[in-house]
């Protein structure tokens, strides 16, 4: 398996990608770990940190993207870039999985352009794991690849979510809840309501109705679907709310939890490879969870799943109509 | 001044609400507080809760609006409920504020139906305030009375929280911000995108641009506004990561400004007299920060405040178009 890294994304890139790449690989000794950025730096770095490059492939691309530049912009005028060229060696099966901590929107962008979504979806989607109590974190999506959302589009994100449950967890038959504001089937906006008939009549999940706002920390629901644009919200104010308590040296065992750093990113769902994006500020010890994730992709073939999923899914929409 | 009390609102009413209401009496002894319920059952809880009846104004009403009841079938129903007979008085002027924890949903249609919206706006909305570490709390905006809104309700929500900061807190220039998913002005979905716009030429406000979800608590803005899914989403997620820690038992100083106790419910703002609605588990000492709230705005005369600039700021827009 060859798992590709963009040595050059994220605010403490080069340096903390190369020392995450480090440890990735002694977790994962039988991962071809490909690396893909300046040679120089990534030497120099490896040099200077004692570390053995003989280790990664490493693949030479002279441009970057930073952070903060336009995704598509970035792409189209920087094709030497790590991420181009990352995404190039993934499209053409090079690698089987590419992960970055550079600009999510690039990364978004280049999964679209170069891997395509698979086929019957609309668009891809990003998630976030919310710290639960007694069990494994709940899946909320999306967190912010679509702003704005159809009812069909959170449907489908649903049987995304229930796939990436089952691959992450384990979980055989994980309850799909839809985020809203009441209970009661009739209450919510026009997506909510409209979306809440739509996955009560989707056969491919195991829909358990509205969670509110406030039972997203519990066991009302493992995968829980809203628009990117409420779910960036929410996972903002998660993230602002752990901050401020962890800044005032509140601990919890439950609190800390919701520390961004024991999570490796989040898989692109819904595009035809498997693709990881991870926070800007990863350090190396994070690179090496999404290297895990990439691995359990990989390993689970979470995509073919998907294209299979998707596959059945439209069939049976047609059967009934 | 003469404070109506919905003595048979809320899950712990009318015991919790005569109680409040006998806190709130010795709290604010020159106002007049009118009870609307039961008589006898107000009678019978102040007598083996030893407390004088005497002071207050009770007007009997026989019928009572449970919290699960539809709010406009409800309010047809049961034209002697304590709820409706509360509306009546407000409407004719021999109340000079209303005040219920009972079910939110008829408070909103009796506010709509016996009261009316402000002239210039279409719709009311709720706000809740955000605890801040250094500084009073941020008001929040809509946090569910509208789950649908346009660009134009979000300017005038603006507004309506300006004047509220300005009450509640002394702001005389409150910071205004938009919820959104991006710092940028041409981040967010469709609705942000068009109101972001709308705010920066609303001259009635000082808006300072986008607040992601992670700055909700800190000082970018004393006033957020959002639409109404959205704002309720965001309050029911602080409620629930409350709730969890505290259960917990973390114990801290910010942690505990979240625990809703200590906030007198929200006045429906935007109706043509002050209405407050407080939390269905509203108990004693609450009722008494309810009546507090209600003595505010009826000094403050808001109503009048938010009449002026209504009409002020659709005569400049009718100006500039």
């Amino acid at each position: 398996m060859k798992v590709g890294i963009d040595a050059m994304g994220g605010d403490y890139a080069p340096l903390e990608a190369v020392k995450g790449a480090c440890l990735a690989k002694s977790a994962f000794p039988v991962v071809e770990l490909v690396l893909f950025g300046r040679k120089e730096d990534i030497l120099s770095i490896a040099g200077a940190e004692g570390i053995d490059a003989s280790v990664f492939t490493i693949i030479d691309t002279p441009e970057v993207i930073e952070m903060a530049e336009h995704p598509v912009k970035a792409l189209v005028a920087k094709p030497q870039s790590s991420l181009s060229v990352g995404f190039q060696y993934l499209a053409t099966h090079k690698i089987d999985a590419f992960l970055s901590a550079g600009n999510t929107g690039a990364m978004l962008v280049g999964s679209l352009q170069f891997l395509k979504t698979v086929e019957g979806l609309d668009r891809p989607c990003l998630y976030t794991g919310i710290p639960r109590i007694d069990s494994n974190p709940g899946l909320l999506l999306d967190v912010g690849a679509n702003a704005d959302c159809k009812p069909e589009h959170l449907s489908k994100f649903a049987i995304l979510g229930s796939l990436l449950s089952s691959m992450m967890y384990k979980n055989n038959n994980p309850k799909v809840g839809l985020l809203n504001i009441g209970e009661e089937s009739e209450k919510g906006n026009l997506l909510t309501k409209a979306t809440h008939q739509l996955l009560a009549q989707n056969n491919s999940i195991n829909f358990v109705g509205n969670v509110e706002g406030r039972d997203i920390f519990g066991d009302h629901a493992d995968v829980i679907v809203c628009d990117g644009f409420t779910g960036n919200v929410v996972i903002k104010v998660c993230e602002g709310f752990y901050y401020r308590l962890a800044k005032r040296g509140v601990q919890d065992e439950y609190l800390d939890k919701f520390n961004f750093k024991h999570y490796g990113g989040s898989l692109v769902l819904g595009v035809n490879a498997p693709v990881i994006v991870g926070h800007g500020i990863t350090k190396a010890e994070t690179f090496v969870k999404m290297v895990e994730l990439a691995v359990q992709a990989v390993d689970s073939q979470l995509t073919l799943s998907i294209q299979q999923a998707m596959k059945k899914f439209v069939e049976n929409q047609s059967s009934v109509s």
